[in-house]
């Protein structure tokens, strides 16, 4: 079982992939695509699709869990972040890949087991978790890692099959938190 | 000299061709491609991406030219759009082509002559600057030829050569605003 995971962002997208047997849960790959502020914002998102779309190929994760944006950033910043977020879903719908998706809240009460933790914490946990020496860097990378876990956590332990997560506020989950392709499970 | 004019939507993206001769400008082709709204979020992304690809390839344009975003639109609006941009722009890029941006502010100046035009005036004048029978249908395909056409209108008579719509606002055009492809101009 492989899930994949992204944190998006128009100027470095995190990505990590983990695998599991349902006992240990081990790191596959982890890095961030950074994209140079003079470049472009069109070469960017290029840049980030065919990157990410290559890196997810080569992974043939089961699912892939993307990190929700973070709902009070100004209306020009979410411009952007949503620019990124579409190529990265884009790259795993093209993979053939489900595609879930969870609130910063969510990845780190699943990873942490408090909503509100700091980045540090998340970092230090992903080492743990998954035995590392080190904690992944850059964070971006260690953030895909948390998003990834948490779609693991959030699934029955028996089985391969996502539960749906809560979420803080308690409103419904939109239909597309958990997206299959047609032709896939 | 064909230009591919775009305005994106994540629930309905409008799209439409011209082409000048430097006398005459001609309709190519309009349209718009929609999405059911009980359809997952990212394959309403991967369809975007599909069909926009395959229309400009097949309209093989000089350039494309995208509307930018309403930036008062909320936060959750902003983040949609962005995602349904960002694959709009992403087909551009992949199809070879330079792509340039107007606000809708700078498109209706273009083409009705004053910034705060109505959607039906901007119907109209796309209908007489095309010589049409009847207006662009739907709303969003002619909204897509005004952007095309405020390319066309920014553009120095004599040549090819695209120059700088100042913004409203005075501000500096952001770099990306005109993009070309490594491998062309």
């Amino acid at each position: 079982m492989r899930i994949f995971g992204i944190d998006p962002g128009s100027e470095r997208t995190g990505y990590g992939c983990v695998e599991t047997d349902g006992r240990v849960t081990r790191l596959v790959t982890c890095g961030a695509i950074s994209a140079s502020a003079a470049d472009p914002f069109p070469q960017r998102l290029a840049r980030i699709h065919r990157e990410l779309l290559k890196v997810i190929t080569d992974c043939h994760p089961d699912c892939v869990a993307v990190e929700s944006l973070f709902y009070s950033v100004n209306v020009r910043s979410a411009l952007k972040l949503g620019h990124a977020r579409g190529v990265a879903v884009l790259a795993a719908v093209e993979a053939g890949c489900q595609v879930v998706e969870y609130t910063p809240a969510e990845i780190k009460r699943a990873v942490v087991g408090y909503g509100r933790a700091e980045k540090h914490q998340v970092q230090q946990m992903i080492k743990l978790l998954l035995g590392l020496a080190q904690p992944p860097s850059p964070h971006d990378a260690a953030d895909a890692l948390a998003v990834a876990i948490c779609h693991l956590h959030s699934m029955a332990p028996a089985g391969l099959k996502a539960v749906s997560v809560p979420s803080p506020s308690g409103r419904k989950a939109r239909s597309w938190r958990e997206y299959r392709p047609p032709t896939a499970g």
